[in-house]
């Protein structure tokens, strides 16, 4: 069972992506992918006029600010275009995949945060209203029942809150939940870098290897989203997972290359 | 099993449908809805600036011409914001519903109809490179796999082509297909009106009981809309549907007031 996320930045290359998942399921392996669409939501929010608020935590961890019209772009990008365009690709490369929010089946069901606490010029503020959450629970028998017939669930946020409400959530926190829920020992994350960097600005500084206790000394140096992708990595080893693997989403052979190390490997 | 197709107008009120489809599937009834989502794809289209281009076949059944933007705006509207958002409250009622689309699974497979004649301003022209195509199979197995593992599937175009491609597709001819596939005896249709009107002005005027050996008798009165979902009901008798239900889904018990026949009904 191979757990692979992958960014939502428009340089993947999801031909390259497909021939290697097609390759791993001719040889028995079950697959599930998680997909971002940062760029895409981005982009119809500006077209809408409903720009993304981002905000950024006292501990300097950035994330969406989230309510009701913003969730609706979120459906349209996520859920909408960018998964369904994801399985149609993936099914002209023969593989039989099914999209799904983790709204379906309640698949990702999440603790909604409600009120937060940002960081705004210097300041700490309350904001009100906010329809994120933290995915805590995964209906892991629907991704049992799906893989066990023969199809590659491509899934991504939104989550369910346990009010029944759409949420929006962390995608690398909820890869690491559903990695662990299905007893998963591997994640792949793909994203459009070689692995990650020591120095941002340097595109080939890519750090081989992490020690899976230390990844503490790495969240300092991380930029904004890598920071959460360390968040998510660090919660998949609590949960059992044993190897997790960074690497190119834009080259030939992305999977078989970070399976190979060429990109980071934290263990 | 009961197949339950429902439009996509504003005023639809999802609460009772749900109230119905709880009761329903507390009796044992497996069900699968169809939804339309016509409404939100006019607004999302009118706010991009990417306006619905409708065009009239020589024989003068209206539809939605369709490019490669149209079926962006397609997905955000139908597998994006509706579908989800039925998928929620149909949680929020303690269904476990899973949103789908024609293209996940490729549980809508449809050939596409390339170039397309049209009427306009009372001449008929070629149009090219229309992404439409028309539902020819169905993957039953995958929404038995749903069905006998509890869920609710809700489904919606778009469908994928032969060629792997997403295409527009008729949800009334594609829920008939799929009524079909699945050897259902009913169809329930319903929409913003009381069932099928002799007299399109006269709300009142619905015609109770339709012989459906004479459904052409009735294709001439018929609007645009409601002679599409005639056609898909004509495919539906042909495929072994026993009885069609038309009726409103606006107020309380929607369901259960069609199947007391307080609607139309095809037999």
């Amino acid at each position: 069972m191979l757990i692979i996320k992958i960014g939502g930045g428009k340089d993947i290359n999801w031909d390259y992506v497909c021939e290697d998942i097609h390759e791993l399921q001719s040889r028995g392996e079950k697959i599930i992918i998680v997909h971002g669409a940062s760029e895409k939501r981005n982009e119809i929010a500006e077209k809408l006029g409903i720009p993304t608020k981002t905000v950024t935590s006292p501990s300097g961890v950035s994330s969406v600010l989230t309510d009701r019209p913003a969730i609706e772009v979120f459906l349209m990008a996520y859920a909408g275009v960018v998964n369904k365009q994801i399985v149609e690709k993936m099914q002209s490369h023969d593989i039989n995949a099914i999209g799904l929010s983790g709204v379906d089946g309640k698949l990702w069901q999440a603790k909604k945060k409600g009120d937060i606490l940002v960081k705004e010029n210097g300041k700490t503020k309350l904001v009100k209203g906010n329809l994120t959450g933290r995915v805590e629970t995964v209906n892991h028998q629907l991704l049992e029942l799906l893989l066990n017939n023969g199809y590659v669930p491509i899934i991504s946020a939104p989550a369910i809150s346990h009010e029944n409400e759409i949420v929006n959530t962390d995608n690398d926190w909820a890869t690491a939940v559903t990695a662990g829920s299905l007893k998963a020992k591997e994640i792949i994350y793909l994203f459009e870098a070689g692995g990650l960097l020591k120095d941002f600005s340097d595109k080939t500084s890519v750090i081989k290897n992490i020690d899976k206790n230390k990844i503490d000394e790495f969240m300092d140096s991380a930029q904004g989203r890598m920071k959460k992708k360390l968040l998510g990595v660090k919660k998949a080893f609590e949960l059992g997972v044993e190897k997790v693997y960074f690497g190119d989403g834009r080259i030939k052979n992305p999977i078989k290359n970070v399976l190979d190390g060429k990109g980071t490997i934290i263990s």
